[in-house]
Formats: C-alpha cells, structure tokens, sequence
C-alpha cells in the first residue's frame, strides 16, 4: 500500500514505551498475584466518594460529555483560590503537556528540561520540531544555576517536574522563586510550567507550590509567567480515568482552550474527579501511609546497604550497586512485582520504586535481597 | 502577566463550539425534562452488555490503563477482518483525526475535504498550519468531480466523512472506488481518510465501507491508501466515555502509533467498547427504531411543508423555509429539546435533528409547527 510522506519530526520519532499492566504480566508469565510498583499509583486503589460521585453518572455515558464541566471547573477555581477562567482540564495532565507545546512552540524555539525530567515534556516538543535544552543534574536533583543559566530569548517553554519524577527529589522555596524571578528578566520571559503531580505528597516544609504565583494575582509583571499541573492519576486513585488540570493566568488558559479537543475528559472523569476532591481522608490516610512505608523502605535498604535518594513523593529512586537492573527487573516481574527499569532516562544502575503497602514492599525488599546474594 | 508568543497558527484559531449539555440547559432554564436532538447520540443509551463489562473494571481504574489494550484491539481487528497492527485506538474518532493530522501536515501540505463535512477536519489541519482546499457540495452531497479535481500534489489528506455530517447524505460504493483509483494515480497519493462514524445505521444497499480495502489486503499498489474511522460514540452510546478506533495499513498505523499519547484511552471506556462489540441486539435494535423513527419524521415534516435530505445517519437536515432557525432553536431550548443550530457551516436556513423516541419526535415536531405559524 502507498503511504504518504510523514512530516520530518514523525520519521526518528521515538514513541513512549509503557510499562507492562498487571493484566499482562498475569497473563504473561502466568501468575494469580502480581503487584504493580511501577507506575507510581495510588496503591491503596481509589477513593469511595470518588467511586460514588462516578456511579452517579452511569445513566448519562451515552451522551458527550460537558465540553468545560462547571461543576468540576468551578471546584478546582475555589480549591486552589483562583478564578474559573484560570483552569484548563485534561485527558490526564499528559495532555496539557502537549496542548502547551501545540499553542507555543514552533521549529525556532527551545524549551529547558532537566535531563532526568518526565520524558513526555522533550516528547511534546519534539513533536511540534522545538528544540530540547536538557540541563544535567547534580546530585540528583534539578541544577538551579544549570536551569537559570540555559533559559534564553528562543526558550518559550521551562518545564520542571516538582517534586522530580524519576528522582523524588524537588526544588525549594528560594529555588523555584529564583526561577521565575530570573528568567522574568529576559525579554521574552518563557512560561515555567510547574508539574506538580505529587504535590500531595510533598511534607517539606520549604516546598513551594506553584500555585502561589497564581491565586490573588500574585504573578507580578517582573515575573516569568507561570502555570501549575496537577493531577488526579497519583494520589486521587484515578490513573485508569484520565484527567488532570492545569492552571495559569486567563491569557495563557484562553490561549490554551482554543486548541483543546472538545470532549477531551470523559464523564466518568469528571464524575470522579469531583467526588476526590471532597475526600481529604482518603487523601490524607494515603499520605501517611505513604510516609510511613518510605520510612520503612528506607531502613530496610539501609539494613541491606542499598543507597536511595530522599523522595518527597510516593517512589523511591534506588541504586543497587553491582546488579544488572534489567535483569532484576525482569526477576522482580517473574516474580510478581513490576518495576520500573528507567529505560531513556540518563540513570543506568539505577531503579524507580512505588512505595507500596506494607506486604507489598516486604516482597520487594525480599526480592532486592535474594538478587543482591 | 507576561505571556509568551503563541504560534502563528493559534493566533486567529477559531475553537470548536460545543453545543450546551442537558446538565446545563436544565440549569439554565430551570426545566425537569430535556431532550438533547444535537448531538447524534444513541438516544435508547447504553448496551446492558456494556455498562457490564465496564463495571467489572471498577476495581482497576487507580491504575494506568494498558497503552494498546491487547484483547481491545484483537476483538477489533477480528470484527473487521484485519490484522491487529492495522489498528489505533483513540479518545474519541477527534483525537485520531489530530493523530493523523500531526503524522502528516506540514505548513506546505493541504487537506481536501467537502465544504459540509466534519468541521474537525478542518480544524486539525489548520492547527498544523496546512491549507485547507474546501469544495462546496453539490444537492447537499459531497461533489464527486470537484473532490477528485481538487486533489493535488501536495494534498496528504482527504478526509470523507462517509455518511457525510450533517448533511446526512452518502458517497456510493462506485463513487468511493473512483475517488481511490483516481487520487492512486497521482506521484504522491493522498491518504484517503472514510470518517464512518454513522456506518452501522446505514441502510443503502450501494454503500461500501472503506473496511473492504483493507481486509484481505485489496488496497491495490494502484489504489491511495485508505484510514476507516469508527466510534463507540453513535450506536454504541459511548460518547461520555471517549473511544473511537482508526483501521489502515500496517505501516500508516505504526507512523501515527509513536505520537500516540500513551494512556490516551481509559480503563472503563476500554472495558465498555469490548461489552459493546458483543451486543449485536442492542445496536439492531437501535437501528431498527431509528429507521422507524426516521420514516415517521420524514411523514411528519412532508405534512407540515418542511423539506429535509434523505439521511443514512440517525440524524436529520431539515429546512423549515421562513423562519430564523436561531430564533427557533432557542425556543425549542427553552421548550426542553436541545437542537443543533449549525455554525460554522455554509447551511444557514437549515438545522440537524437527531432523529429520537417517539415522544422526542413528536414533541419537536410539535415545537416546529407553533413556530412556523
């Protein structure tokens, strides 16, 4: 069959490779029990309210969805003090990664990235033909003076995951300011869009949200100007849904909203999403849970001399010396528990670990152990 | 705030309008009953077998769904005799036509579509800065000889959305065949894009699913390429759920799969599509009553002097001659049935009715005739 000819940036275009799900390792390898530590989930499953809100809207899904959903965008508005016309949502905030690259970046402009950042920001802009300053870290964590330093008059676009995902570790206060003060001086400020998709996770107490700059018109003119991503795919329990949201000034959501595909969230989604946000318990018995488990993960790595970088989020990023990781983790999978092995990131010998129950977490330790022997 | 400089392309974007949902206009206009005749839904709901399957992924959906859902797509691929690298999942037929419009369009490339066609062809098009050669229709159907005249060397795309939104007309199987030989003949042949998202309520013996050139590989060397496009959105009454799929060659597919967005589709619509495709009584049923339904509407509007095109689709256009069909659809609104006004398209004068339950018929029906006299 004849094909046309696919644009330049289509032709060395690397797609995603997603993880294995737990329905195909099962069926795979076989196995009744498999545990997913890969994909950074809510491993207490997903909130009741949530479940309930989404069982309420059964008897509508033969119908579109509301193309903005007031209820949900009016919800988000108040619970992060900002105005209506300030939120975007997304078919999880994947997809308002993109529609940020779609609206801003053409062939002649550059975006910054840390070189360990979530891939799908270079994804983004190599899709649209922009170049990708990726900026080294250091010690694991996002390099301030690397990041400042790299923003220039082509930056349209400094994308920071904060905290970091693979590495759970995050800027502070002084850092993100000095970010957003300094590339405010250029003359063509770029837009620092802050991924906050483990915020709630977050128990630093020098840990600044983006949404600092936004609610009460805080993002003052001397300033680079900003936009917040959050997410209902972590510790709202709604990865398998899809919906996340993004917040910045009217001017950069309006711009936004053009290109947004009209029934972009689903009902069920936005069902959901509004059902979470009424359960802070649920999120609140996550997070402590999460703290909990990270503290035991983190003595029962230091019992089996394992070094791990401290993690604001719901993962750890390990470095289990003298291992081949690929193997482990194909080990780890034959066994039952999928692991992360950070193919394309620049971190070989390294590992990515959701934090999960207690039972779940003794498994891998276990695993880790007999590997290591 | 500052703003950074969106692209040239987004600059003058017009977005889509969405049409308000029932939520809204029971708000609104403080009603207990609406009926929504705008958007082509399957107005009888939702397949039992559906709503079953999904719910059976309830406990599942805090995690990612699968990226390309194994027994999702092979379920599909046997339904229409291809094989399952042949097949795209998408949120929504919408997305797939960006996928296919950010695989191929660059600012020097031009799409050919009818001037009544799908206006979201248009809009991936020129979100990707190319031309758009629009061909005005000829009785309200897609001009044959202006189609395949306007196909030039640089078209990479022709989207035929086949049974044509919202005129409700069709391309018959020889006029299909000419447009494939004809576009074939070219140095670089355009990809022939069949948008069939009404197929299944199609009832004209001559029809010809673009499926025929893709199974059992009758896509000749001589012959354009062909993408078929299908929902769940229509007679499935998915549409609150986002899934459509997108059938072609082999290597057409594997070009738009690397810019897929990896979690694009989620759990609970994966999970209803697959019940979906089992109930084959649900969707002739459905048929059957729209056809009935169709011919008591045909007989209504002929007593009542209204002209209207002969659909192949569950939906209607109509042409009630001297009134003002703005004025009109906000009187039907107030009056609890939501109508589709039709902006955007060279129709004025004309409204599209989804055809609906009997007393959805006859309460339009009724609406029209106090307002024509």
């Amino acid at each position: 069959m004849n094909m046309p000819e696919p644009r330049e940036e289509i032709k060395n275009f690397s797609p995603y490779t997603a993880g294995m799900s737990i329905e195909e390792v099962k069926e795979k390898y076989n196995l009744k029990d498999v545990v997913k530590l890969a994909s950074n989930e809510n491993i207490c499953g997903t909130s009741v309210k949530a479940v309930k809100s989404m069982k309420k809207e059964f008897d509508s899904i033969f119908m579109y969805p509301q193309s903005r959903n007031k209820r949900l965008i009016s919800r988000i508005a108040s619970k992060n003090s900002v105005e209506e016309e300030m939120v975007i949502t997304g078919n999880g905030t994947d997809e308002i990664i993109e529609l940020i690259a779609k609206t801003f970046l053409s062939p002649q402009d550059n975006i910054v990235v840390s070189e360990n950042s979530f891939i799908r920001y270079k994804m983004a802009a190599r899709l649209m033909g922009a170049g990708v300053k990726e900026i080294p870290q250091k010690d694991f964590t996002h390099s301030l003076s690397g990041l400042v330093a790299a923003i220039d008059n082509k930056t349209k676009i400094h994308f920071i995951d904060n905290p970091c995902n693979p590495t759970g570790n995050y800027l502070n206060r002084a850092e993100i300011e000095k970010i957003i003060k300094e590339a405010g001086k250029l003359a063509t400020p770029p837009l620092i869009v802050l991924d906050e998709a483990y915020f709630e996770y977050v128990d630093a107490e020098d840990f600044l949200s983006g949404i600092k700059f936004l609610s009460g018109k805080k993002n003052l003119k001397e300033d680079a100007p900003v936009m917040v991503l959050r997410t209902f795919s972590k510790i709202a329990g709604l990865a398998g849904l899809r919906i996340g949201y993004g917040i910045s000034s009217k001017g950069i959501i309006e711009l936004i909203e053009r290109i947004r595909p009209p029934f972009n969230t689903n009902r069920l989604a936005q069902a959901a999403a509004l059902g979470a946000m009424d359960d802070d318990k649920f999120m609140r018995d996550t997070k402590n849970l999460i703290l909990k488990e990270k503290d035991f993960l983190y003595r029962q790595l230091k019992k089996i001399g394992v070094t791990y970088e401290k993690s604001q989020t719901n993962f750890l990023l390990i470095n289990p010396k003298g291992i081949d990781i690929k193997a482990f983790c194909e080990y780890s999978l034959k066994n039952g528990v999928i692991l992360r092995p950070l193919n394309g990131y620049n971190l070989s010998g390294h590992l990515r670990v959701t934090v999960g129950r207690r039972k779940d977490n003794k498994k891998f330790i276990s695993l880790l152990k007999e590997f290591l022997k």
